[in-house]
Parts: C-alpha cells; sequence; structure tokens
C-alpha cells in the first residue's frame, strides 16, 4: 500500500469511493482536518440543527449539506458523502444494524448530513507544540466518559454531554487550554480539568467508550466535550434510521487544520 | 421619566411590556447586550437557521426560542418576546404592514423567534477603549450598504451582504480589528476596511439604510457584517408573515456584554 499521509484529500477520498482504501483515517493528509458525520431525515433536522446551536461545544458544525444532496460543497469539494468514508455505521431506531463501506443502497431523498469538527485537528496543533497526547502515543482510542453536564436540549434532542479526557502535565495546562481555545469548530477550550468526580465521572480508569490510558505523577485529567455526544443524544431519540461514520473512520476534508484556528 | 442607563434589564423589560416606555433603546441598561429579532413560521425555521450557522458574521444566533414559546430563557429569564420591545414591525409576504407595541394579538403557536446579536455591544467595547464612533458622536444612525458579497444560501434564503460602516483613524485601525474580533456573536472583525468600491459600494456618502456620515482626513472606512442582512433576506423571501423588531428597538437581555467576548 503506498504511504497516503501526505496525500491530497480528494485523491484518498477518490480511493475510499472506489474501495482501494478501508482502514481508519488517522494519520492520512496531514495538515488536514477530518470530521464526524451524522445523517438523519429532514422532519429531525431542525431539532439536530437547533442542537448543535444550542452546543457549540460537543457539536461544532463544520458543514450541512442541503437536504438530498451528497457533496459537501464547502470542505470536500466533488465529494460523495455515500461512498467516500471508509466505513459506515446504520442505526435503525437506536439500534445499530451493521456496518457498511458505502451507504448508496440507504440513501434517501430526505436525508440531511451534518458534518461535525473533530479532535484530530487540536491533537496535531498540541502535538506540534510539543504536547504530547497519551493515546496517540500508546496507539489506543482516546478515553471517552458520560457525564452529569446535561447539554442544552432541542426539541426531542437531549442528553449528557460525552467527554474526551487526555492526561497533561501540569507544566503544560496553560499552553494546552490556550492551544486548543484556538480551535472551536473543533470542541475547542476544555470543559473541565481535575477531579473527574466534578462532572460525574466515578472511575477514570473505565471509560464508558474508548481505552482507559495511565495517569502519570504530576499529570491531570483534562477533559474536552467529544463528538460523540450528538450521536448519542440522536441515539436516545431512536430515529427510524440514523447514519453515520464507524468510530476513527472520518471524512476527510480539504480544510486545512490551521484554516480552522481562529484569528 | 427616571433615567434607566443604569437599571437592570428585566426591570426595563417590565417597563416596556406595560407601555411605560417606548422609546428607541440606545444607552438603556449600560453594559447589558441588546439583540435584534426576527419571528418566522416553522415551516420557514430550519432554512432560516441554516442560513445563520452558514452566515454567522450577519447572523450571530444568541437565542432561538422554542417553537410557540416566547421567554428567551437562556438570554432573557421571564422575557415575553410578544410584548418586552416597545415597537415591533409586521410584514406580510415582504410588505411592512405596520408597526405595534406588542404583537400579542399577531400571535401563533407555529412561531419561532431568533435573537441575533448587535453592534451596540462592539460599539461601547470601542468606545470604553477610547475609538470614538462616528454616528454616535452624531447622534445618527449608522450607514448600512448592501455590498456585492453574496451570503451562502440555504434552502429558500439568500441574497447579498449588508455592512455598517464606521470611520476609524489610522492610527486607531489595527486596535479596532482586534478589539471586535473579540465578539464573534456581535459581527466580530470587520468583512472589509478601505476602498468601499471593492465591496460594491458605489457613493460612501449614499448608504442604503442609515444616515450618511462624514470620513475625515486620516481616517478609512470600516465595514461591519450587519444584523439587517437576515432580515433583507427574509424579505426576499416573502414570507407570509415575519415580525422584526423595530430598527433601534432592541430586546434587551441579560447578558453582559464583557460576556460575549471570546475567551
Amino acid at each position: 500500500m503506498v504511504d497516503l499521509s501526505f496525500e491530497k484529500p480528494s485523491k484518498v477520498r477518490k480511493l475510499i469511493s472506489e474501495g482501494a482504501f478501508k482502514k481508519p483515517t488517522a494519520g492520512l493528509c496531514r495538515g488536514y482536518a477530518q470530521g464526524n458525520l451524522v445523517i438523519l431525515p429532514k422532519d429531525l433536522a431542525y431539532d439536530f440543527l437547533l442542537f448543535t446551536v444550542r452546543n457549540p461545544k460537543p457539536c461544532p458544525v463544520l458543514e450541512v449539506i442541503d437536504i438530498g444532496e451528497k457533496e459537501a460543497k464547502t470542505i470536500a469539494r466533488d465529494s460523495d458523502i455515500t461512498t467516500d468514508i471508509p466505513k459506515y455505521r446504520v442505526y435503525r431506531k437506536g439500534k445499530l444494524e451493521g456496518e457498511y463501506n458505502d451507504i448508496q443502497k440507504f440513501w434517501r431523498n430526505d436525508f440531511v448530513s451534518f458534518i461535525l469538527g473533530c479532535s484530530f485537528t487540536f491533537e496535531s496543533a498540541l502535538i506540534d507544540e510539543g504536547i504530547s497526547v497519551r493515546h496517540i502515543d500508546c496507539g489506543s482510542n482516546v478515553p471517552m466518559y458520560i457525564t452529569n453536564i446535561e447539554c442544552k436540549g432541542a426539541g426531542v434532542f437531549s442528553g449528557p454531554m460525552v467527554v474526551s479526557m487526555r492526561p497533561i502535565h501540569v507544566k503544560d495546562i496553560v499552553k494546552t487550554i490556550q492551544i486548543t481555545s484556538r480551535y472551536p469548530k473543533v470542541h475547542g477550550s476544555p470543559v473541565h480539568i481535575g477531579d473527574p468526580k466534578t462532572i460525574g465521572i466515578k472511575d477514570i480508569y473505565s471509560p464508558d467508550f474508548g481505552d482507559a490510558v495511565e495517569i502519570k505523577e504530576n499529570e491531570i485529567p483534562v477533559f474536552w466535550a467529544c463528538g460523540v455526544t450528538p450521536q448519542a443524544v440522536a441515539m436516545n431519540v431512536k430515529p427510524e434510521i440514523m447514519i453515520t461514520h464507524a468510530p476513527g473512520y472520518m471524512l476527510i476534508t480539504d480544510i486545512k487544520n490551521h484554516e480552522l484556528a481562529r484569528l
């Protein structure tokens, strides 16, 4: 397999759409932002869009595709949202029906596709500034937790915020907050630092999703709003059908990470 | 009339709802943000909300009230959107039907109310930092212009961006951009500085709305996205009914200006 680390997003999306690449997308097209996907029928789209507006930290919108359309015109030119992600999940009434490499056969003209920012962007900013990210060093998934922080409800959508955690050395805490604050479109500044119990996490070594990571001496757990939140909240509603990316299998966009840094 | 410059927003909203105050709201409740209002029927709400998401500079959302509800719970506790603004405008099929001190008789259970940020907040930040604002010094309305900058369309909504202009001394340009950049929820950084022709303005002394102001020697015209944009765009669609605040008669919120400064 050729190395796709420094390939153009449009070329990698094409490879994916042709079935020539089926693995997780972390590390591909270095420097370009990747996005989470949520597809819902139009009758739920207003409530879901309002939920993202009311909860921008867990749900930072990169693009909402026009109803029935498949191309993310603004952030991924000539893309096809039904083929350009290596692995999708189809949920019916809140239950996982299956995982698929494309979703053409499920497509409906009343579908609205939401692309949401993903933490890969701020993680690469942290690493660029010399702050290491534990789960990346370990080659594992980021640990994620359901908290006691209630999202602001919108219509049928409501539920607790899911957060991700990265242990940070005390000497780097200020810099970590400064760096991630610059990226509001990819979850932005932390929602909490320190004692996990404050936000309702009983055991930091038993995450609700992903893998536990060690917190070493002189490290403090730092928590960010997580893109799993909107999926978890949407699942509560048990929509007739909902399609998402599979965790780790993202949409690679044409947007450079630094374009998401606020000015 | 008692001086309301330093009164609490909740008290002034109550006075307004009782018909005891019917004038423009500029200068009231110093330090608190004021908001623009757009009310539309639910069938247009998704497209309009998406328009605000795609065009955050002209349409910075402070709150979207739940369908059929009248209280802006987050930014104006115990408010009633049908009575707490001193003057409203009712439009039918894009034509102004009339101005009213309250809109109770027009209320429908399918109405969705959008409160959008207003430039009063960044103007008071500029003044606090020693940068004078010409139209305020002159006691006139800010000059506003229809530009050749196209907003990103959303469903039935599309159209050009309307901007407001403030002449700024060359020595204060950098500071002006820095200060207003801190307030993305009230139009944020300028969209243009310098030659008006670049953004399609033929005669800076003939604004499309508001009053012309003098541009003195060593001053540069600075242009910000303007809250008139969403109303102008909504008008193009000629909705069966649309209700807005009357220009200068705003919703006074419980949010302090400094709370809208980004962190």
